[in-house]
């Protein structure tokens, strides 16, 4: 199979191309480099299967010369900064709805018919429902990541009934593990690198979030793509279980030997946007048979591993 | 108050700016006039408290300048084509989502911080709930329009949660009454107009619709205005009925006296997107005392006499 891959030196995105070229497909990677590594991709480069494209998503004529040929495009860029949204309220539209469009018509464009997406728990807002299934009442949106992502979601829909793509729109929780760069465990232990004596903890450590490891989420998407033969197939990607940020900053601490003084700043939300609870309900991607092989405080403390060996990732911007 | 109306020579816009007039506010009205109508700015012209900037939304500084001093944005302005959506499909993304977030974010630059939008029923999809209300299950997009329509509502809500906006989304069935230019009724009175032997139906006629009369439309946004004070107010607009596209037909023909020959093509839906049933959940916005005074039929008889008797809107491009 020939596979597109948008964010190929993404944590994810990376994490899948490897996998892709194990199995001995071909790739074309499509990356920008605004968070992704050239490290990540440094195995994939040895590969004859696999070719870099370095160019932005907004270059829509770069993205259609690249995808030419694709059986299946796996959309995985996007900006993934929730908690600066509002300091750059163009840059999710740009990155998370603008792009997708331009992926979906070149799509069209070029004949490829086949899409994976990664889309977040973020898009409930503040749900109502816990766990919260892919079919639960119409959300509201607090974040501009969250409505770009919807904003992301219903162009595929939209292009798949009016184009007949087949499209795969995976909400994910917060994902961990290899190559894991942006998000809270990154933050604490960044922290704790410079300075173990000190932890400061953004929100009252109260939130409540879900994780999932990396390779578990990999073989979630290889269940859809292979099982679920519907125009527009929609799963939650997570497990059954939630942690609050305490708990994952004491794994962390624990982890790492180190006893800091926590402090905090703010109330039940860490920044504007921030949810205060996510938990979603993943047994529709069980149903097909697939669950996680890592609970969420397995997959804090081998990411927490990584880091620790990885150091140089805790010294690149965050 | 003042007042800034978006697509303010449309339809809608320009029944809601004499209504604001009239009641003493200032309105500044802005059009690209691609659908919008001189003729109907004809009367607010004449008022020293209406000022009108032609322009695209497109044009953020345009934009930002014209809004200067707001104390409402009414925005009305979109492509409300679903139909042609597969033809063109960077239009609805430009007209609906883009400039939505040039009025958001101007309104944030100038301090305007309420804002009234035009959404739509279409944004469910082929809903599984009937009548739907607001908090159905999340939806399924199956048009660039809706698409585009559900972006626009997820940057209002992100961007009331990160700045403090208060926003009224409006979730519309088909809008009928006076200066109404676009869908199946002119579609139909067009056609009959031409040749009154003949009739086309796009769809096997059994398609089921709900219609609103564009005064009680605009009675029902302003009582939300003054009565539902929460950040994000939602809600549908329609009457508590429905007819099939071959009942509406009927009382066309019936209103203007013809008896044509009708032939259908397509079959449960008249094209991609189409919804094969639109049926809204309003209690809602009935709970806060609001109720239409004409019925989908008395709505459709209605907009057949208007638009008889303004025959050059026949003629315009459809």
């Amino acid at each position: 199979m020939r596979i597109f891959v948008t964010g190929a030196a993404g944590f994810i995105g990376s994490s899948l191309v490897d996998r892709m070229l194990a199995q001995g497909h071909q790739v074309v990677g499509f990356d920008n480099f605004s968070t992704g590594q050239e490290h990540f991709l440094q195995a994939a480069g040895e590969s004859p299967n696999f070719r870099l494209v370095r160019g932005d998503l907004l270059e829509f004529d770069k993205v259609q010369e690249a995808m030419a040929g694709a059986d299946l495009v796996v959309h995985f860029a996007a900006n993934a900064d929730v908690r600066h949204g509002t300091e750059f309220p163009r840059r999710d539209l740009e990155q998370n709805t603008i792009v997708t469009w331009n992926v979906l018509e070149a799509m069209r464009r070029v004949g490829a018919r086949r899409i994976a997406f990664s889309s977040t728990g973020s898009i409930y807002g503040e749900p109502t429902v816990f766990p919260t299934p892919e079919n639960s009442p119409f959300p509201v949106q607090t974040s501009l990541y969250g409505a770009s992502k919807l904003a992301a979601e219903g162009l595929i829909q939209a292009y798949s009934e009016g184009f007949g793509f087949e499209a795969y729109i995976f909400r994910f929780v917060s994902i961990l593990g290899e190559r894991y760069t942006h998000g809270h465990v990154v933050d604490f232990v960044r922290q704790l690198n410079r300075d173990a004596g000190k932890l400061h903890i953004l929100g009252n450590g109260e939130q409540r979030k879900s994780y999932l490891y990396v390779q578990d989420c990999l073989n979630a998407i290889e269940v859809a793509l292979n099982r679920s033969p519907d125009r527009v197939n929609i799963f939650n990607l997570g497990t059954n279980e939630y942690c609050r940020v305490i708990d994952s900053a004491g794994w962390i601490c624990e982890r790492m030997g180190v006893q800091p003084q926590v402090s905090f700043e703010g109330g039940e939300r860490g920044w504007i946007g921030d949810s205060p609870f996510i938990f979603l309900d993943c047994s529709k991607i069980r149903s097909l048979g697939w669950a996680p092989r890592l609970t969420v405080r397995e997959a804090v403390v081998q990411t927490v591993d990584y880091l620790t060996g990885n150091a140089w990732l805790l010294e690149a911007r965050p």
